[in-house]
């Protein structure tokens, strides 16, 4: 029986910051961390905000965390409990991830008594706007109480401070908070109100950049208080009322009461659940890994506008400047896909709004069409540095070329896209401007082709595929690859403009030549050098020259370090001049081309390049997964898919980069863990436009049992050892 | 009145090293070092080896030190008395550099005395065999002197011991030492024999790897005795009978007598002077500096074989492996062309030589022709590693990119081999070879060329320049440059080819499609990108993305070393993403390409890189000299010329790369030094065939005045301030 619960007892505060991870809740518009509600910023909690920057000065542009309107603590008979401070007699805190509900329970030694705190909260998955909390109190012996609440804007930054300014306002119904943002003068209104069970006193203390009530209250022995907290986080990018809207929904919700808010959220819940549970008879472990991984991209899901994308860390933090990457189009957008399409097309909306960034970047480096960017922010601005990891040995800056070299991330972009087209058979998203994105992503890879004079095929050079251990490569076998697919895939948006639409049409043929475009594209595609697999041992390189590098055992090249934070790649990293690499990378290519390849080769690949793979990104596993699964392998593929599926459960994580922070949750793990069971284990592909499942259970599955959306369509999927089961439910409304 | 000497009082322990480079005497098959006969392989002295070279495990190969036949320190009363041991009362040395004699004078203070060791020794110029040492000893009081002389095989090595094995022979008339290398158990045969001019006893010892005898004798008060020591090295590679030559060699000499040999080795070098002396009238110092640098050129010139080149540090020891380098065709060649057209010959035979290393080397990286050495050693074999710094942070070898990258090597090859077509006239070295060189690298050139699907221009990516600061750039100006300039001689072989000789003629249509070549170099010269000067500013930028370098100072830039000796380039070093070159680079294609550009895109190029340049090598000032003088900056030029020409009298060329030493001298810098005296500030050149000068002295110059062979004749140059006169003096005969 699945428990839909995920705890841990007592306190270690050398894990505030993978705890904050692992019990996140969130609804797409913020992510509020598992962190406690007497935590200051030291602690790192944040109520981290989808599609909002700020920068300030030279550090890194990162997305704002809202003023945390949760703070509370308690004092009883003046002396205060709260942790880290004072250490509980005793301290548990669970996450219900059916229903995004984290729970803290702590009681403390007071003199001649025992404290506690009982508090849970959620981020409402039905008005998004809103955070309620319920926190309760209780004394075995009668004593003073004072609760001290409000909204600490005093918030934790990985590169700020970004509010310039805090406007407080106070009074007994409603705390409001608006700051402003340094960079371009954002505000963020948070406003706050409460109720209380019992008779108190009130006053109001706003301190710093903290906007506080303390409630006071004479408690009885062994009775309990309960306070209630409504919350709201509106930015002036919401809407132009948005102070009033932030205030409404706290008045709203403080109208309906903590039980009536909490069921509507609840059956929020239930209905995405309706479409996205995985059931899987045999293995709770593995069902129980898979729908955390759900629900966590359930919590990040935009679902507030029809526009926007998901970083890299959900909304866990500024990790990664909470940045847009390649992860959402190859990683993630296969759950939204095929449970909640409505939110696939806001992801991709994203880009179709970015392409003028891309555009940008690609004259920036002198060529043609759209080079996205690596790390996406607002407008597709590229977040990424040219200078990503410091030296360890120097403390020096390390130029990286993640920016300019990665430029596989167009083609991930032509990915998402045509996947959307060919899992929902709906030509929307072409005609609302992905058609345009994929011309000019392939007029970019047009633009970096190189012909050797004496040569017959086109190469790509200069180039970073997956594995960011191998900088600066030639003719990386997955990046040439996703080029000839993003030719083709233009090709195929230019033979079918008639099907997309007569608008889309005549928009295209007023701004590109299209017989020209198609011409060279398709001279493009059938000359493009893709690397092959080697005649007598079946290895496809990954890039010119790999055969060359030096091969060593991951554990003896362990032993080479000099510092345990020292980067493995770069130019002098003690993997760049060996066959280590840090993810999958021709594994990948053979991941989403793996039709194209006998099962021979799939397996030969799969064998040599796993052994030599770090699987230090989080993109890795679930890549050896798939694989795997598409070569009959499914007990091979199944650590592998645990280890995505466990990923933000175990905490496991690098949290380092050199030394530069990089925690946070994997919702790209998440999402490989889900497609690695649904396009895995249970074999659901396309087939002629129409869905089949090609299944093959790990030993010890006896059921897989899901709902997926195709073209329009409802499925529900039931497999067994023996029989696998497709059926259509009917149309489906999202 | 120049002095032809230059000398050192004092002795000075931490100058061991540069006094031994400043200090060398050589005849092209050795090179002496500067120290003193009693030192050990702690004070690095050297014989050192043209053309032979060893290898000890992984290490790198480099050049051999033959046993020290002058090992020699004296005893008196029972004590010994040597540097450094041994602190003196006064110490100094000098050099004859007009005729390559080495002199040191040291006295001690004995117990109630005063010791004087007076000693001399040159390599014969006569006998390229052949050593000869005076060492006369003299005391204030009578006392017993014990002189230990013999040959010293425990050499100083860098990456050594090369020798496994040392066979030594002793009699009364010769010592005898045969040492084994290692690697291809190559035989380095030492002779040795002396003469005394008292009686004396006479005791053999063989200890470790010393072959030594004791020549005791009591002297009286005031008298000065003196040791006559004759040595001579041979390898099995110099002829069959390498022990009975290197024998004969010590008898003959000894029979003829001290002052005969020198005689003929005065002789020898007056016949240089005779040609090569350069007369600069109202500036002494840059006459001693100039001709001190032509004493070195002529010091490593190979003139016992006809095919042998010349490596970085010349003969100075084994710094850079021994190898030849670029150096030797683009800094060194125009003397030996101007002055002794058979060595400029003989340098270039050893690329003809050695085409077959560079077609392997091309094959080996996947391309056609011929990719010449970076660093060649015998037959043409890459001694370059792919590790060639130290990271002084960590310890660790650094990936560089010398080896595969330095392109422009192959065409400096073609420069060198066409020079001497122009110079001498003759296309004796087309006819031997020099064609096939020429079409291989053009052959080579033409398969890396590279065009932009989307572009007209053919690009050479991925490449350094002579500014190694700066890895693995696209369309570095000089190397684009230069292999046009390689397409452009290759055309103009195939097209002289008649002219050539009718055997040329037809081993090369034999061996090539020579129609098709032409056709394909004439397709290449034509459309090769060559980066144009900016229309504003008349700056031609270094390569691709060079102007979006940071712009920084070099003083600033050195505040940011955090070690003395960390390496400005590669990756991660502090030059490499700022515009600070390492030496002259758009600057070089300027000189040498000068004619095509106007005065003025000339000089703003110099004005804009000579603050950007570090000069950290020694190829750099040169380069900047000549330039300055072909525009009429004569006096800007005088530094740099300054520079180049007293680089090993100064001492203060960089002793280390990153960890790794690179101590010797700067043969190229003396090559430069010349080439500015005569091309630049005499402004010799070649116009429509013929010779001419085209005079600028710098200031305070009233007169220079040379001889130069240009077509087989010998001409005299008589410049003064406004008069410039070139006269044939007839057939000159090498």
């Amino acid at each position: 029986m699945q428990s839909w619960s995920i705890k841990e007892e007592g306190f270690d505060q050398e894990r505030i910051s993978s705890v904050g991870n692992k019990f996140l809740v969130g609804n797409g518009y913020f992510g509020i961390r598992g962190t406690l509600q007497e935590f200051n910023k030291n602690e790192y909690p944040a109520i981290n905000l989808a599609g909002i920057y700020d920068r300030v000065g030279d550090a890194w542009r990162e997305p704002l965390n809202a003023p945390n309107g949760l703070y509370t603590y308690l004092e009883f008979n003046h002396k205060e409990y709260r942790l880290p401070e004072v250490e509980a007699f005793s301290h548990n805190i669970s996450l219900n991830y059916r229903h995004g509900i984290f729970t803290r329970t702590t009681t403390w030694n007071a003199t001649g008594s025992k404290l506690t705190v009982n508090a849970e909260r959620f981020a409402s998955m039905e008005d998004k706007h809103l955070i309620a909390m319920k926190y309760s109190v209780h004394s075995e012996v009668e004593g003073d109480f004072r609760l001290v609440t409000g909204i600490d804007a005093d918030v934790w930054d990985i590169n700020g401070p970004h509010y310039d300014e805090i406007l407080l306002s106070q009074n007994q119904d409603i705390l409001k908070s608006i700051a402003i943002t340094h960079e371009s003068k954002d505000q963020v209104c948070v406003c706050e109100s409460y109720q209380m069970d019992a008779s108190h006193q009130e006053q109001l203390v706003a301190e710093d950049r903290k906007s506080l009530r303390v409630l006071s209250f004479h408690a009885e022995a062994g009775k309990t208080y309960t306070l209630y907290k409504w919350i709201s986080v509106y930015t002036n990018k919401d809407e132009a009322n948005y102070e009033d809207a932030a205030y409404g929904t706290v008045a709203k919700a403080k109208t309906s009461g903590y039980e009536a808010v909490l069921e509507k959220h609840i059956a929020e819940w239930e209905k995405k659940w309706n479409i996205s549970e995985v059931i899987i008879d045999g293995d709770l472990e593995a069902m129980e890994a898979l729908n955390y991984s759900i629900y966590h991209l359930h919590c990040i899901a935009p679902r507030h506008t029809d526009h926007l994308s998901i970083a890299a860390r959900g909304l866990s933090g500024q990790t990664y400047k909470g940045a847009v990457f390649w992860d959402t189009e190859m990683f993630m957008l296969d759950f939204f896909l095929l449970t909640e399409p409505t939110v696939a097309k806001t992801l991709l909306k994203y880009r179709i709004d970015t392409l003028e960034g891309a555009k940008k970047k690609a004259k920036y480096y002198g060529f043609q069409g759209a080079f996205y960017a690596w790390e996406s922010q607002e407008g597709g601005y590229d977040a990424c540095s040219d200078y990503n990891v410091t030296d360890v040995f120097t403390g020096r800056q390390m130029r990286t070329y993640f920016k300019d070299k990665q430029i596989h991330i167009s083609s991930a972009v032509v990915y998402g896209i045509m996947r959307y087209v060919d899992y929902t058979g709906s030509y929307d998203l072409l005609a609302e401007g992905g058609a345009e994105v994929i011309l000019e992503c392939a007029r970019f890879y047009y633009d970096l082709l190189l012909k050797r004079i004496g040569g017959n095929y086109y190469e790509l050079h200069d180039v970073i595929g997956p594995d960011e251990y191998h900088e600066r490569v030639n003719n990386n076998a997955y990046t040439n690859k996703m080029a000839q697919y993003t030719f083709d895939s233009a090709i195929r948006v230019i033979q079918t403009l008639s099907s997309i639409g007569d608008k889309t049409k005549e928009r295209l043929s007023n701004n590109y030549d299209l017989d020209a475009l198609l011409h060279s594209f398709k001279d493009a595609t059938e000359w493009l050098y893709i690397p092959q697999a080697d005649t007598v041992t079946g290895i496809i390189q990954q890039f010119d020259g790999y055969e060359k590098l030096e091969e060593v055992g991951i554990e003896e090249l362990k032993g080479r370090l000099l510092h345990e934070k020292e980067y493995w790649g770069g130019a002098y990293g003690i993997a760049t001049h060996t066959k280590i690499i840090k993810q999958a990378d021709v594994v990948t290519m053979l991941n989403l081309f793996s039709g194209e390849y006998s099962e021979d080769i799939l397996i030969k690949n799969w064998e040599y390049y796993e052994p030599r793979t770090e699987h230090g990104s989080s993109l890795s596993a679930c890549m050896y997964a798939m694989l795997a699964c598409k070569c009959h392998m499914p007990d091979k593929a199944y650590p592998f898919f645990m280890k995505s599926a466990l990923s933000d459960i175990s905490g496991k994580g690098k949290e380092w980069a050199g030394l530069i922070y990089i925690g946070g949750t994997h919702p790209a793990s998440s999402g490989g863990a889900y497609m690695t069971a649904i396009e895995g284990f249970a074999g659901i592909h396309q087939e002629k436009g129409e869905l089949r499942a090609k299944a093959d259970l790990p030993s010890g599955w006896e059921r897989m049992a899901f709902k997926i959306v195709y073209k329009g369509d409802l499925y529900h999927v039931n497999i067994t050892k023996d029989h696998a089961e497709v059926r259509n439910l009917g149309k489906h409304m999202d």
